[in-house]
């Protein structure tokens, strides 16, 4: 998808242990959740490892917008890793799961460079939200988008906070009492999506989308993205303690882990 | 509507001068608005008797989730009792009816467990208000939403508010300034209701979705929802001193209670 | 037309320099923006003089409801005064002007009185957001709304924020990030517009909106008003301290004044 570009691309990620490829052509960058599970679960470290490649591309001066995709044929997000969290008794280690979830949707929000999400396949609770915190979401016609915790078992504090805060009360309330499956039109329609595309043109359009955004002023873009997200962002900040409290009372009860194994070994798809 | 449960349905509220009747089944409870009129006006008395009723059912281990209702065939609910109302001249009266009022939302949205409305007939104003209290909405075909304060001569803090967090300011500002009547169609359009369906089965469907979120863990879904409402809550609660100022205002004037007795004698429906 | 009133049109503005025409008649002030371009661009001159007129129909007890429009067959606002805005340097004279354009939005939400907006041409960057400041918004079916401030090279705080308030986030991110141009039915759909109609009915349809507004009980609407629109003031107040820095920042890198003459020697529409 980089050939298009009149400049040479450059691929910042080559280290073989990542699980993400980064590059970068004509002002734009690709983030690509690859080598991951097709599914893209969000491990801790994976949280760790998007931080530290947005933070890079921040400081780069050839980029001027960034799109976040799991790639054509995969899903942009499943969730946190069900391995990992099935896992949590209810302690410190689900403050750190918190802080970690806090740090990349803070960073997110956080840089001064405009966010394209495209999304394939799933996009389900930490997936969801991470699409929540980009500045425009190109879907594609099969995508799913859910909010599942409540019915998981877990505690909906950020989802709750966030859909609110993207595309409205009534809407979030919607998506946490039936968490239920929304598909492309319908997301489209209540405007969690601002475009849908076919899936074999989802990364082609967001980097159209995050090439247009890059060919404009920097100092016009960077010095108004971070001040449209910033009662954003603090909001998320404000949540991340009582989120702790709310999820360390579900996982300290074991039901949520149990619903999750069970999601594990029936396969989640 | 009870029978096709499982358990047993108990009845909570038996008084025969109350003016609600209270079903319990399946970790859901259904709050009837019955035994009033049929267009369900909200005296003070009912207001406090309800947030009684809610408070109870949110320590009951068998409820869920609660359903609320003005019964198939009645009005959610018309507002206000205009007889009570027509007599305010603008003083203490008014303080005590926006405490009641006060105390009714907060309840509403204080409680630990979700609240789905089933709404038939009219909602307007305090009816309204209710239901922007909820957590989901469901219509019936032929209902009529209407915030008519400004039309009729009152105020209308509470209205502007709730309606502004629930469905956005621009939704807001067409049901403030035009005090038209937003028919079942509109009203899932513009996200006020997030189902309709025939009149007939209003109270199944509500009483189906109260249902799945009371399946679903008490923790998780105890800890989340009182979370998602908490600035809406504080927000209502600052309006108040602000809504008495603004009502006292309106009352003194005498024009409000004037279009209240006109009402009253021609028949509101 | 003004000419189907029953009482007697009063002008309240006649000065010949005036680039206002104020008339008044049953309860309801139309303010045309005429004698200026056809496209309405916004002088600092400008802005105080609607604030000046503003003002004085706050205070007025004839009028109960107010008008805004460009006037059928002109524009309702293409933005600021290139010719003016194209000679910043990035000193004081955009604190100047931020200060104006503050004052003009803040006076807009703060007086006591529903205003309508017809809405016919283009509605571009200040002209966007000086409806985005009325209760009420009709527009004709060929208007075009455009906020194309990161698209010119300049930050769009002001336009952000009261996109996000009027209509929501995922909204305000689709205009700001694509700076696409909202047809009448696209900015009906995005709730941007309350009501479309033909071209030749924006006016009359907005005076008959203000009629209605202006018959009813003063007190309640005015008792209303500014409460309503107290948190969303304040905001805008919170912003122009942060988007002076921010179009310093971007003025004084000359790229926007560069786009704006080249806009400017094109001519645009």
């Amino acid at each position: 998808m980089m050939n298009d570009g009149q400049g040479h691309p450059k691929t910042i990620v080559s280290d073989a242990s990542s699980t993400f490829a980064v590059k970068i052509a004509d002002r734009a960058a690709v983030v690509e959740f690859s080598r991951g599970h097709y599914q893209n679960h969000f491990s801790q470290e994976r949280m760790r490892e998007l931080v530290r490649i947005l933070r890079a591309l921040d400081l780069d001066d050839d980029v001027g917008s960034i799109v976040l995709t799991g790639g054509e044929g995969r899903s942009f997000g499943v969730g946190g890793d069900f391995h990992e969290v099935s896992k949590f008794v209810g302690g410190d280690e689900v403050d750190l799961w918190i802080d970690n979830l806090t740090e990349l949707y803070t960073t997110i929000l956080g840089i001064s460079k405009p966010v394209v999400a495209a999304i394939d396949g799933y996009a389900i609770g930490l997936g969801l939200q991470i699409a929540l915190c980009c500045d425009y979401r190109v879907g594609s016609e099969s995508c799913q988008l859910i909010m599942p915790e409540l019915k998981m078992g877990i505690a909906c504090n950020f989802g709750g906070y966030m859909l609110e805060t993207v595309v409205g009360r009534s809407v979030m309330q919607a998506m946490l009492f039936t968490a239920e499956g929304w598909n492309a039109e319908r997301a489209l329609k209540d405007h969690i999506l601002h475009e849908v595309t076919s899936a074999n043109q989802i990364v082609s359009r967001a980097l159209q989308c995050a090439r247009t955004i890059g060919s404009w002023t920097s100092s016009a873009v960077q010095g108004t993205r971070p001040n449209i997200n910033a009662t954003y962002l603090n909001g998320i900040y404000n949540l991340a303690e009582q989120a702790k409290r709310s999820h360390r009372g579900a996982f300290s009860q074991g039901q949520a882990q149990a619903r999750m194994e069970k999601i594990i070994s029936k396969g989640c798809k």
